[in-house]
């Protein structure tokens, strides 16, 4: 999408210094900075620190790490140990450990010297089928919307609520919960976006910085505020994206989403995850009981970065000196809560029956 | 409470000043400052600004800003203006206009030179049977907590999760959500708090200074995170405060409550709201559609206060520039979501009936 009126992808490949190309998305969304990702320790910070984030663009992040490795030593040894090494940056996103595996398998049947050039086909394809699978989210969302749209007086926005950051620099393009949005403003209805802030990490922010960067608006929320604007009629559809969902369709993302998916179905309002294939943990099916959820800093709740009236990144400390903080980063949605998932392949019932329709190779070759 | 030792109340007579003194919660709960009261001007802002904040607090400080109108002139043309400054400073929370009330009805029937000292006597009285409205709000909260910690293996901590300060700070001692908290911990009954950290304001930081001040274990946790907290088992139960609670249990209170009721009851875990009878609106029933909800400032939601690493209070920028924000500061939580109400007279069901029972001659008068 555009920033400042140039097209980015959220990571590129940089033919001329030749290595991968990052947005550094710790100083959105103040400051637009790029980096380039040079070794393994720097692929490994850039997820750790949340240089990048958002489970698909960790995916094919990992992916570029991949090909790193292979290009330094393509060895069994090295290729497993490039893969344990990525795995253990992010414990939750299942896209890491997807594209990891889908690397790993396929470079293991090729002879070492093939390796290196193949490895990195192999990222770019993953970076584009991502571009391609939200493109569709985006097709398939819009649908929903353009419903909502047709029920209103003409003129009337769509008021969309969203939590976190599912938007496009979560991802290669187009983002997952903001495909539907963004392709909803290119075809001129009108919307209007409630953003949750999204504590603790304020993803919030990122989420107002893409819209209004693209012209969408939107108005920034606290976490608290959304059971009441939806008791007051206020919210048309919650959309939000997925970290990891079962092949149920229970659905892990970032810590709050339950506490949506609740004042959603207590004032009947529509409550979508907007879903990319890669996603779906085709190995869990309850997942209250089933996902460990990564339990972050907790510096991370009791601290918060923004910006000095003089233009200065800081941070400052909210809490009294020594408090603890709790800081569990993702919860789960049962599935009874989600109305439906939207994926690259239409729309389905969050259950085992609807994901299996829609992807039956997968779920046959998960049994 | 206690703070470094020295007992205090959060709002105290200065015989000596002749005037109010005030804690000025604003620097909180990084210092601690208090600050004496001498204008109608410093009353309004006291209030408006938040340096004293919380239903019953503010219930109190207008009534010392009522006396200090009589010792300036106790003409009923001033009585009656003092009554409509000092109302508009908040508009949501009850106690503001029950404590003006209160003081214009007694003070009209006398004739004015006798104005002023009953005024500031009449303060005097509130602030008082404040206290003893918490302290009795904690005996009869402690019950509730005693029958859980009965259940657990000895020396296992009662989880409890609150929202908000509804501390000692929040009212002129005891507080209400934290009254049975202080009383069970003084009991020697092992307590954990999880502390909601409650945006815009994070008053959560507020309660986690009050309960490390007192020595009571506490999380501090991001809003989001309750929902999880309560999916796992590690809530036994909740207690918030009400700013303002319907004469048929809707309890009105800081935004995000209701997100909080909704996950209670959505995992079977009791959820109670510690309500002094002079947050009762006897004259509404159906909060949601009869509760006018203050929108506060947007910087509350885009700017956030803390301290800097090298000690200095400043304010920092989270969203990007030229975000808007949206900032409900309170919702709704209908009775159906309330296990029940902890009152001075004892704990009933939230509702009609519940209210009417243990307040026979209020429920009488408003009808």
């Amino acid at each position: 999408m555009k920033v400042n009126g140039t097209q980015y992808r959220s990571l590129w490949w940089d033919a001329e210094l030749n290595c991968l190309q990052i947005i550094d998305q710790r100083w959105l969304p103040h400051k637009f900075k790029t980096q380039p990702v040079r070794t393994m320790q720097e692929f490994a910070d850039a997820i750790v620190e949340m240089r990048v984030r958002g489970a698909p663009l960790i995916g094919a992040t990992a992916a570029y790490g991949v090909a790193l490795a292979m290009a330094n030593d393509p060895s069994d040894a090295n290729l497993d140990a490039a893969w344990t090494f990525l795995e253990k940056t992010r414990p939750t996103a299942i896209n890491l450990r997807w594209a990891l595996n889908r690397c790993r398998t396929a470079l293991k049947l090729l002879p070492v010297e093939a390796r290196a050039a193949t490895a990195l086909q192999l990222a770019h394809d993953i970076s584009d089928e991502d571009v391609e699978i939200n493109r569709r989210i985006g097709e398939n969302g819009l649908k929903l919307i353009r419903d909502i749209a047709a029920q209103k007086p003409d003129g009337e926005p769509v008021r969309l609520l969203t939590h976190c950051n599912a938007g496009w620099i979560a991802t290669v393009d187009w983002g997952t919960a903001t495909s539907p949005m963004y392709q909803a403003h290119d075809a001129g209805i009108p919307l209007h976006i409630w953003v949750d802030e999204t504590r603790p990490r304020n993803q919030g922010a990122l989420t107002s910085w893409e819209l209004g960067s693209h012209g969408v608006p939107h108005t920034y929320v606290t976490d608290n505020a959304g059971g009441h604007l939806m008791q007051h009629g206020l919210v048309d559809m919650v959309i939000v994206g997925t970290d990891r969902t079962t092949r149920r369709g229970d659905v892990c993302n970032k810590i709050g989403t339950y506490l949506k998916a609740l004042a959603a179905r207590d004032n009947n309002v529509p409550f979508y995850v907007a879903l990319p294939s890669p996603t779906i943990d085709w190995s869990v099916s309850d997942g209250v009981s089933e996902i460990p959820i990564e339990e972050r800093s907790e510096r991370e709740t009791t601290h918060i970065q923004g910006k000095s009236d003089e233009g200065a990144i800081g941070v400052v400390q909210v809490t009294p000196d020594g408090t603890s903080g709790g800081n569990p980063a993702f919860d789960v949605t049962p599935n009874r809560l989600v109305t439906g998932l939207i994926t690259e392949r239409g729309i389905c019932e969050a259950s085992s029956e609807g994901l299996a329709g829609l992807f039956p190779e997968m779920a046959q070759a998960a049994e």
